[in-house]
């Protein structure tokens, strides 16, 4: 298997951008990834994306931006719900690693902000099991809802324990200028901030938007002159049952403990080597647990990496969403994936000023799709 | 690059399922695909599917499919309209090329018939290009009525010219046990059935269905004893154009032509080493387009393979739909491709009694997404 690098990245703020279509979107991150390349042709394009043909009513949407883009070979698009983009990743790097390509652009892209409220939580529940969870009317946010209350009851933990997590991703997304919300909140806000599905209140849950991030990936041994290059040395993959009913362990993400599990052995890493990780923080609770399932914290432990500020850019621990999170970078569901890919090569790379964790070699980024369902890691190195 | 060869597959019969969730008809092609390897494990799972959000309000479908057979690994859903079930296969046979992963499941599955007409004609019609096609209330027949139309007009043929396409393809439906219309059809039915789009009839059209179909692959060096092993010696894909009106030539598959391409360089192999091609006859006039994009006829002249009988079984030409196409073995969107790969395995090991392609050694297999917006061939061998 051939060793993997990025040698490009593109994004767009995520916002709501009412005058971009899909397509207008996915091209702007893949131009400007072109552009931070320095190369423009690529041999196929993989897209990370949820909810095109929910939403927009768009199917076969690699085909689509590859078209916008001006590019008639290969283009699929990849869906694992809320971990589209990671997994589109996946399949671009793995699509290098065999040799049948020399070259993979990967985009990932939504755009759910023109879409009625309503629509976009039925959207959301797709990503639960239709049959299981959906039929007894609960949304997606009330899942995590019901996993957070269980274990705030089994642990001993107060709702203001998850505040950390929330803080630290609005305070490092003020120094990110394509963050849906840039701004730091305080303890205060957090605590008065409206209830959504109890124990979850607003500054609990992040945000969706539109956005598209993307990267240029080839091989490693064609660019061993390029310092700006970042190699992907680690990369896992994992499922659990969709359902969190039916789980032996609802509390821990086991497919974030096995996806890290197979990205740690392929990279030779442990989680004391990492300098810092972009999880998913969809919800607070989802912080906690996929910290614990990556041997970050205890099981039931991880609201302490929040409380003692382990989680912080300048304080030695584990640096998280460093870049703002789902939290307060934002949530386009099948962009989110690509997203965390992107900031890890911008640290990597050393271009995230105020937010730079000072000397980052070895990065972890991990994507979810539905409650734990479907999760992929990766630990990207610089030299 | 490793080879790869299939060594077992599984399918359901192309039918109205209504006892059959669309994770049920999944997994009784996988648990079929085991038997026929006998072994069980595999390492990653592959999903083709286009409409499982839109039609059964399911997303994550990998993850949903890997609970249902007992599978923790990796697993995502590829979808590149209707020809998601190449993609997903081409996406498994690269991960398993790259080293990364030393098995793959590969299920394309699409459940259609519980839905209303008019929303699966909405939901095909995603496929189209929403913001140029779809805006303008064109239906996806009646795009593929628009090129045959034009097509007649610009190379003089009449409408019964294409009626060959859908004998042949009913006549070998008739010995597959798995085909949604398995009986032979007159040329006055085809003459006198009911206009759809004209000039398609419904004799020009294939049936919608509930079906799964569903391969095992793995590297050829780990099968070398295995005399039942079809090797995949050639794939290729590529894109054109979402929107027909936007091609330069719309009456010629520009996609089918370069997948071709790549699959012929990569096998070694020209039109006239392929013993049969399993096409993509969702409509009568896109058996004539792909026969001419990859090389079997020359442009316009497709019809002439039909009325020469050279597209039958026993007449020394090059045999299509052998198992009854999607005309008559019926066209379960995401998972016709698989289909076709699973038919082909049928065909080079001997297994088609009466539809049997004397002598078969080297097969291809096309499945086209959109109006030929993304095109997948494969070329598979037995030894």
């Amino acid at each position: 298997m051939r060793k993997i690098a990025i040698i490009g990245i593109g994004q767009t703020k995520v916002h709501e951008h009412w005058n971009l279509s899909i397509r207008e979107l996915a091209g702007k991150a893949i131009f400007a990834a072109q552009k931070d390349a320095g190369r423009k042709n690529f041999d196929a394009l993989f897209v990370g994306n949820m909810l095109s043909g929910l939403i927009d009513q768009q199917n076969n949407l690699g085909a689509v931006i590859a078209d916008w883009v001006g590019f008639k070979g290969e283009a699929v698009k990849i869906e694992t719900a809320c971990s589209s983009g990671a997994s589109a990743f996946r399949a671009g790097m793995m699509a290098v690693a065999s040799g049948e390509i020399d070259s993979a652009m990967v985009v990932g892209v939504e755009k759910m902000t023109d879409a009625a409220p309503n629509d976009i939580t039925s959207a959301l529940a797709t990503a639960a099991d239709s049959d299981w969870e959906l039929e007894q009317g609960v949304s997606f946010v009330g899942l995590n809802a019901l996993i957070m209350r269980r274990y705030m009851h089994e642990y001993g933990w107060q709702h203001e324990d998850f505040a950390p997590f929330s803080l630290n991703s609005h305070a490092n997304a003020a120094h990110n200028p394509h963050a849906r919300l840039p701004f730091a909140i305080s303890e205060k806000q957090y605590k008065n901030s409206a209830m959504i599905a109890a124990p979850i209140n607003l500054m609990d849950a992040s945000p969706t938007g539109d956005g598209a991030a993307s990267a240029l990936i080839v091989p490693l041994e064609s660019v061993h002159n390029n310092k700006r290059a970042v190699e992907i040395v680690g990369s896992g993959a994992a499922t659990d049952t969709l359902s969190v009913h039916s789980r032996k362990m609802p509390l821990f993400l086991q497919a974030a403990y096995l996806s890290a599990k197979y990205a740690y052995a392929q990279a030779g890493n442990a989680p004391e080597d990492i300098d810092f990780f972009e999880l998913h923080d969809a919800f607070s609770i989802m912080a906690a647990l996929s910290l614990e399932a990556c041997g970050f914290a205890e099981k039931g432990q991880g609201p302490r990496l929040g409380l003692s500020g382990a989680i912080k850019l300048k304080h030695g621990g584990i640096p998280i969403c460093t870049r703002g999170g789902l939290k307060a970078r934002g949530h386009p569901v099948g962009a989110t994936g690509m997203y965390q890919i992107i900031e890890s090569v911008q640290q990597l790379r050393g271009e995230c000023g105020e937010a730079q964790v000072q000397g980052a070699k070895i990065g972890m980024a991990q994507n979810i799709g539905g409650s734990g369902a479907s999760i992929i890691t990766h630990i990207l190195k610089i030299s």
